[in-house]
């Protein structure tokens, strides 16, 4: 995406072709910092400081982590060690886990001498794999928000609430839950998107800065506030990401997302959730099951004195999402839903 | 209540038995600063900014405000201005419109030259009629507190959840949600309180520094937690405060109450509402007509430039509130429930 003159991705070779550089998005939205990465450790260090984040970000990141991995050693061990090392980063986004089973299960095969230049192809296949599939739900959003517009009789701005970021910060390029949104403001659909603050972390100003960079007119708010929004008639839609999908249609996203699908439902609010097959745990029939990461206390910024909790991702159940928009489509949020778009997986 | 060796209320009269001393509460809860408040202005100032706050204490404050108002001139002019001052501060507490009309409608039938002694006399009876409604309140809460952790079958501490502040900062002394937790834990049952950080202000960390003084469990968390906890069980009831309270059960309290009520309602947590009849709107029937005070954009604290919104309240419907905690005991959050405790209004 556009920031002032220049094209960006959030990740990227370095023109020695093996170094790997990122924005750092802690330093984002005050500076637009890019890192130069260049051993496994560092990529490691990057997930889980989430200099990157997102779950289609840190997936296709690990692996040129593997990748950077191999550099030095690409026997078995150090291939196991380097996905073991990136595999601990982060326990909720199953992008990552996918990514690097994938990259283990390819790599594996090959002798050792061939692993190092088919880790970068695999890896930089995976990123361009992640910007057709954000691409796709983009469109297929984009359709979603035109016909919500079309309802609404062309009268005023669409109202659209997200939580979080899930923008082209959060993948590789376009973003899951945004790409629909740029797509829509592109085609001249006038909308207005209520960013949610997103605490402890505030990545609701990740998305402020990447609507703002391209235009798209948007209102923060604090967590508590959508809830009183979406009762007093200001918002027309919802759209959200996911760090993992069950297959029975239960979705792990930011911290909060539940308490605005809640809302939604109770103000007849249609919620979506644009959710990549990456995302889709094809094992989980619960969302109970998901492993919910607890992060550090600092985080929130209290004293030190003062005792704090902070899971970092909430289940929102199936029942209250409207749909999913995959790169295949839209589906409901339940197992027939799904398995009608990827019926190879519930066969 | 206690802080450190000294007993505190929120407000109280100076030895010279004039000038009026509050707690800053801006400055809480880094620092204890009591100000001395000699004029009307102060007071509207100190109320707007949020100096006072907590719908019970803003309504004696506002009593206050107006003694200082009458001392250099018993008149009605100053009289009405004092009051319509006082009034504009804030918009949604139904408690500082109740107090300044019962001031008026007291003093005003009063030779003016008696005004300014009656004037103090009446803001002394609220402030004590205030910490005897909180002390009722608390022991009707008590009782509920007991019941639920007696059908928990004492096997572990009780888990209740909060939002913003409630406690004796919010009122004269004691406070309305977190009186019952106080004598709860005075009369040994276990419990913890998840206490919500609630942005834009942070009024939760005045509720962590409240329970920390009175030695009370209790865990910190950002506004998005409080869904996922009562999903996975860690929650057995929620106690809020409320600005004002329709007559039919509706209650208006700090933004994000709702999405939490409406958390708990999906899981089975009961959610009680600590509501003085001070905070009844007794002419409304419906929530959706309480004025919604929308606060300064900076209370957030993000940069100029990014455009922000900051509505300070919210509204639950009563469907989704278990019941009414009144200093007359519980009631159903319906106009039928009500009208039990309070069948003069209702006849």
């Amino acid at each position: 995406m556009r920031v002032g003159d220049r094209w960006y991705r959030t990740i990227w070779l370095d023109d020695d072709g093996w170094s790997v550089l990122i924005i750092d998005q802690t330093a984002l939205p005050g500076e637009l910092v890019v890192l130069r990465l260049t051993e496994v450790e560092q990529v490691a260090e990057a997930i889980r400081t989430m200099r990157v984040r997102g779950a289609p970000l840190i997936g296709v990141a690990a692996a040129y982590g593997v990748a950077l991995a191999l550099r030095s050693d690409p026997g078995d061990e150090a291939l196991r060690g380097g996905v073991g090392m990136l595999a601990a980063t982060r326990p909720t986004a199953v992008n990552l886990h996918w990514a690097l089973e994938r990259v283990d299960r390819e790599l594996r095969r090959l002798e050792p001498e061939a692993r190092g230049a088919a880790a970068y192809h695999l890896a930089g296949a995976m990123a361009d794999e992640d910007v057709a599939t954000c691409q796709r739900i983009g469109e297929h959003g984009e359709r979603l928000i035109r016909a919500c517009w079309e309802a609404l009789g062309h009268g005023r701005p669409m109202e659209v609430l997200t939580h979080c970021n899930a923008g082209w910060l959060a993948a590789v390029d376009w973003g899951t839950a945004l790409a629909p949104i740029y797509r829509a403001h592109d085609a001249g659909i006038p909308l207005h998107v209520w960013v949610d603050e997103t605490r402890p972390r505030n990545q609701g100003l990740l998305t402020e800065w990447e609507l703002a960079r391209h235009g798209v007119p948007r209102t923060v708010v604090v967590d508590n506030a959508g809830g009183h929004l979406m009762r007093t008639g200001r918002v027309d839609l919802c759209l959200v990401g996911t760090d993992r999908t069950t297959r029975t249609g239960d979705v792990a996203n930011k911290i909060g997302t539940y308490l605005k699908a809640l809302a939604a439902h109770d103000n007849g609010v249609p919620f979506y959730v644009a959710a990549p097959s990456s995302s889709i745990d094809w094992q989980l029939t619960d969302g109970a099951a998901i492993p919910i990461e607890e992060r550090g206390g600092g985080e929130l910024g209290l004293g030190a004195d003062v005792p704090v909790a902070n899971p970092a991702f909430d289940v929102t159940p199936g029942r209250l999402i409207t749909g999913l928009v995959t790169e295949r489509g839209v589906a409901a949020a339940t197992a027939a839903g799904l398995a009608t778009l990827f019926p190879e997986r519930y066969s």
